[in-house]
């Protein structure tokens, strides 16, 4: 019932009545869970409380840091260059990660990105790799140093023995109501971040409808407790608001939202694709202290998507990875739908919303995403969704595009899809990118 | 991770969210914990949910009635007698149950009294039976209700089978920091008294330094609960609130209290023991409708204890559960301290205080109570404490006795009790019994 020095039940009340529990408490509480001497009935109670109580800062770096130092650590100290890493908390039709990683792998940053598969209505980095025919995420920290050092960045997903006490203690917060909290979501992403060996970190914070905390406050309260805990590691720790009240760019969907990435990568993508990816992007070259200068960095990331070296360098690591990096040249080389139908719209008028919660419903409905993690994903299927909140259209303009499996999903996906892009008067649409958050407070950004 | 029909993690949200949870919702939940569907660790979350939000009234309801419908119940509404037992919000020296069981029996009360075993600092009324040679506390449900028909009493632990779901509640709730609950308590003690087929309820609601909860405005908030959940399930249900900031009567340990409760029984117990003995009885009598009068209720269980009928009763109950009945008349055939050893007042002055908190761990510390549920008992150990808050000594007088296993144990006990029996200049105890608590009201009885 307990690890050894402690007696878990009065910590558990102690953290009930809303005391601090010491870091060398945390440390012995990770540890215990860890190796299994402390049940999971305990450590669910105690995640409930904490639920209600919250963390003061000294216990959530404690926290953290037990979490990280669970397991194996993707070591880079010794690599020679700064390690910058971007995450973003959800959204649909975000693969700013496929451009970013190879965009600052030529501006020797090392990106060890360690990603995450979809859940719920947000898609997930390791899926949409994988639709890559042949694309393997399951690396060792060995191999994965290895391809760090020869192409400057890798893509995978976290293996076992990387922050153990994360992967247990979030599969028993996911089927005990304690996913909603502030700290406890904070000290997963951040264990497994720090456990990059980052110099760097970038946070892409969804704001709006589709993002994963929907109160724009909370958002803002969870971006800055993982900049103080960043800052705390000594890895400069950045955020940047954007707008996740409408899908980001026009594919969602595993295949095309590669086939996206890779237009991007050419220069090609979505505005407000290449709009997020080259802000996020200035912020990464900043976070590496490479770049001092803001608009500097800006230009230098656009400049490696104008020479061609950042799609190279994107094809490199495909093939790297087991890929077939003729997808690059040839998208119809990825999963293609056999289906395919378009949405029109029924009246003109201003689309008044495209809300990326219900889209992202809708793609697993479609098999395209998971409702539970063990779920299959069908890499082929998705939306192309054309218009953005307050775009004016004409009856009969076309809104977006449905990518099925069978012909028997459409009514359902057109259905949904039309539900998610009303036609009205008038929109309010979220700015694109409107806060920087750091240490130094939230500067807006229009 | 789930029940038939239910999902759990959502309930366990909304609870944490702060509604109420439906009558069905309760039952699923209960049901499924009992069957293995429901594992620990969401029972967990959800238990510590309700520390933090509480239950409503019909949820309260609800979950009483799931746990007492969990396993066999105790069924006797066609016994064609009125059923009523007495309910004890911890204690130490507390052993009315051992008087009161066969005088009500002699007054044509059936008592199925189902009791419990000490912890912590309290003493437990299936301990001290146990002290008499031969004393069997297991009986089946089939045996007990046999042996109610025969002699009116019976005092039994609870069986497996016996509101299954409270055993595992309860062992969940005790290494999960999610013991300090009014509604979790309530339900936990009426779900047991419920499954007796009860008509009438008495509480002991102990008040002072060593009741269970501490805090008197919350022993008559869990009282006021614990008497809705009773009269809401058709138990006439009422309390007295008693001193428990000294032990009740002289002593204090398994074998001796038999022996007093013998003496009692004669009408020849300390005076504060008959007096809480005869309140109770009598609002057992009145709890069962066979005497509407106060004064003549109590009369009637004095004349029961004065007439020798209740001791001869008792004798029987002995017997009937394999015990020695010579311990009636022959004290000595009890388990016997081989090492005695009195505390002497070392000034003169006045007994400030009798802290049964203090008493009640030392006697654990002499072996004669439990720190854990697995911790056997030696019931010939304890103390006889002779002096109450407010009495006046002089210096050599007799204060107390220490019954011990071996001489090595004195010392420290010797420690204990002087600390716990300090003398100075004056006391303020509380009133023995002080309110009577209903579905009325809170009266004042002093």
């Amino acid at each position: 019932m307990s690890a050894p020095g402690i007696l878990v039940p009065r910590l558990i009340e102690r953290k009930r009545d809303g005391a601090a529990l010491t870091p060398g408490e945390w440390q012995a509480l990770i540890q215990g869970y860890v190796t299994g001497d402390i049940p999971d009935y305990q450590m669910a109670a105690l995640a409930m409380a904490v639920v209600f109580r919250g963390l003061e800062a000294d216990e959530l770096v404690a926290l953290t840091a037990a979490m990280r130092t669970s397991g194996d650590q993707f070591a880079l100290a010794d690599l020679g260059r700064p390690r910058v890493d971007k995450h973003s908390i959800g959204g649909v039709g975000d693969k700013t990660s496929l451009l970013l990683a190879p965009m600052l792998a030529v501006l020797d940053v090392a990106v060890p990105m360690i990603s995450g598969r979809g859940l719920g209505h947000t898609g997930g980095t390791l899926d949409k790799l994988e639709a890559i025919p042949g694309f393997d995420t399951r690396l060792t920290l060995h191999a994965a140093r290895a391809q760090l050092e020869r192409i400057g960045a890798v893509m995978v997903g976290q293996t076992p023995e990387l922050v153990p006490a994360d992967r247990k203690l979030y599969a028993l917060r996911d089927v005990t109501g304690t996913v909603e909290s502030i700290p406890l979501i904070a000290a997963s992403i951040m264990s497994k971040k720090l456990a990059e060996s980052l110099t760097g970190l970038v946070l892409d914070i969804k704001t709006g409808s589709g993002a994963f905390i929907r109160d724009p406050g909370q958002s803002l309260v969870l971006a800055e407790t993982m900049i103080r805990l960043g800052e705390a590691s000594g890895c400069r720790t950045v955020g940047l608001l954007t707008a996740m009240d409408r899908p980001l760019g026009i594919a969602c969907g595993n295949a095309i939202e590669v086939e996206e990435a890779i237009a991007g990568l050419r220069g090609a993508g979505p505005p407000d694709l290449m709009e997020v990816t080259y802000a996020l992007g200035a912020e990464m070259l900043l976070a590496s202290s490479l770049e001092a200068d803001r608009d500097q960095a800006r230009r230098k990331v656009e400049a490696v998507v104008a020479s061609g070296a950042a799609l190279e360098r994107f094809g490199r690591l495909i093939e790297a990875q087991g890929g077939d990096p003729r997808v690059i040249d040839d998208p119809a080389r990825l999963p293609q739908a056999p289906v395919v139908v378009d949405l029109l719209a029924d009246r003109s008028g201003v689309v008044t919303s495209a809300d990326p919660r219900a889209i992202g419903h809708a793609i697993v409905a479609l098999g395209g995403g998971r409702s539970r993690t063990e779920d299959a994903v069908d890499p082929a299927v998705g939306f192309r969704v054309y218009v953005k909140p307050g775009d004016g259209v004409d009856r009969g303009a076309r809104l977006a595009t449905v990518l099925a499996r069978s012909a028997d999903q459409v009514p359902a996906a057109l259905a949904a899809l039309s539900a998610a892009l009303p036609i009205g008067e008038s929109a309010a649409p979220l700015p694109l990118v409107s806060h920087r958050v750091s240490r130094d407070g939230v500067i807006p950004l229009t």
